[in-house]
């Protein structure tokens, strides 16, 4: 069988090699007009032309594929952040090679190992534990890598998070305009960046306004997940002190309260309003429609992959990315009721 | 710098060449005792020692990569069945190459070639329109593949589906039981294989029943959105018919449906009731929670790629599995009220 070669493609397209070779890659494929790259396709698909990968990758020195670590991308928070990933490899002809790391740092470091003895060009890390060694020892290699949900106050390589401290302003506020003033706070895990950033912007916004934040109205979830939303409401409930708003780290913390608040016959929001953090998908439609604030994820994909490849292509400098973020006001928040403001309930 | 050789580590851990083989193998490494496997990876990790991937994949002339083409990652539907996948293939030593179809034949061609190119030793593919002319040439290629969301009857290589008419004959009896006999339907897409499936279960299941199945009871969504049951709902609606319940093919469809009740002040399940399928996350929260088809997605992803590794493996026999499914019984469906019975109204 004759080998099919790019020249071939040009003259059965009736192009020049170079468009033929421009149309063919992804990454300049844009310089070429539609109409010409459909017939470089075309002439491609007819005979059977298939652009060697390999061949390109021992040339330029790349492979073009990338390492992804997400802790687990059947929980709600990653699949809108891996099709950003994907969206912005894919239009530069990169391909986005998939692990599930389950934050156990020993399965992240066979992982990572594995990825790299496939030739990957860079990583993007989307685990959320403040320590993290290996992401010291990516960036002391000099191995181009992207972290997400990170800020440049931890992140030892670049990063793209959202805008934690500004959602929490703008939740405490909307809150306080309602209204609230015992407003309690269900904190994400204290070993995550978001964990840290959205406590501390909490407390801050508080302050702001010249509100206590007491520790007997704070309570931490050790996971991101509603069972550990539950027991951390269980706990606030226990403690016997007086609120009418709980603040949480996180959307599924938030369904935990709620399924907290119901078990024991408190309405929300009548008597006590809640908010999330994060706007997962069906957040508008569970009940009641959680406040939340919007956390741009496909965005926070694209952008980190954005980053990634510039950092492949030779721009070293790191950059640390905040995305802003929007509070959607739904149905789990009214104003405070003054006559029933200080419900106490023995969990 | 001397290169760290396999020897070296087993000698470090005091173990026999082959045993740090096996112990440095994900295929075989459940042959060595746990404590030997974990003095083996001290020992690699000591010395910096590196599993090559790319001299074993010109060893075994694999390349230990899938691709894995599925129409967007960040539909609810597909983010379990890709972390079934990632695990079979992770516990294998395979790593998954994730692409986004978007269900576009040109864009899937574009990105089988590239995924081809780079070496994948098979696919799995979820696309879900029926006539699927790559799945074809995949199949006359001989190359490794298993399709999901398709039987035997529409698959012309190996296929992983759920049990689209055991879920349907499910749901007619529960609505039967319930005294519904004026029952509704939306169906899915009628080019996608679940879409046919579903909508040929519902049929038998009513016919099973003696009930009759009209024209003017049945409406197809174009897609699987809300917006598709939107529109699929209000066609029904005013078509002016009696009915005291509706099936839909998907539980994006029933949450459109649930959204035009609520429009036209039509209370679910008081005075219709509206089922699902699928089972996506957060449908037992949502407003009414929704009585749908636990489809297993997780182990439909795992079995799919556990097919596809037997096949790279060299058994080429074509299998096709159909994984059992469950009804969810929640808040959208009730008895059927007598008095009520034949809402009409106006879209």
């Amino acid at each position: 069988m004759t080998e099919i070669r790019l020249r071939d493609v040009a003259r059965e397209a009736g192009v020049h090699t170079a468009t033929a070779s421009r149309a063919l890659n992804p990454r300049t494929r844009d310089r070429v007009h539609p109409v010409t790259a459909a017939r470089v396709d075309a002439a491609a698909e007819r005979l059977g032309y298939e652009v060697n990968s390999a061949a390109r990758a021992l040339r330029t020195q790349r492979s073009e594929m990338i390492g992804v670590l997400i802790p687990d991308i059947s929980r709600p928070l990653y699949p809108a952040v891996m099709r950003g990933i994907v969206d912005c490899l894919e239009s530069q002809g990169y391909s986005a090679l998939l692990s599930s790391t389950d934050e156990d740092e020993l399965r992240e470091r066979r992982l990572f190992a594995q990825l790299r003895a496939r030739g990957v060009d860079g990583f993007l890390f989307a685990t959320a534990h403040v320590r993290h060694p290996l992401l010291d020892e990516v960036a002391q290699q000099g191995i181009p890598a992207v972290a997400l949900n990170r800020t440049a106050s931890d992140a030892p390589v670049s990063s793209v998070a959202s805008d934690n401290e500004g959602g929490m302003a703008d939740v405490v506020t909307h809150l306080i305009t309602l209204g609230h003033r015992d407003i309690a706070h269900v904190g994400g895990p204290t070993d995550t960046s978001t964990g840290q950033a959205r406590a501390a912007g909490f407390v801050r916004a508080m302050e702001s306004h010249g509100l206590p934040v007491s520790p007997g109205l704070s309570a931490e979830a050790e996971v991101y997940s509603i069972a550990g939303g539950v027991r951390a409401a269980r706990a606030l409930l226990k403690s016997g002190r007086t609120f009418t708003a709980v603040v949480t780290g996180n959307d599924l913390l938030a369904l935990g309260v709620l399924d907290v608040l119901r078990e024991n016959h408190i309405r929300c929001p009548e008597e006590i309003s809640v908010t999330g953090f994060q706007d997962l998908p069906m957040m508008d439609r569970v009940s009641p429609a959680l406040t939340t604030v919007h956390v741009p994820q496909y965005e926070m994909g694209h952008e980190a992959a954005r980053i990634l490849l510039q950092h492949i292509g030779g721009i070293t400098e790191q950059q640390h990315v905040v995305l802003p973020v929007e509070l959607m006001v739904r149905e789990s928040t009214t104003r405070a009721r003054r006559g029933t403001n200080g419900r106490r309930t023995a969990g």
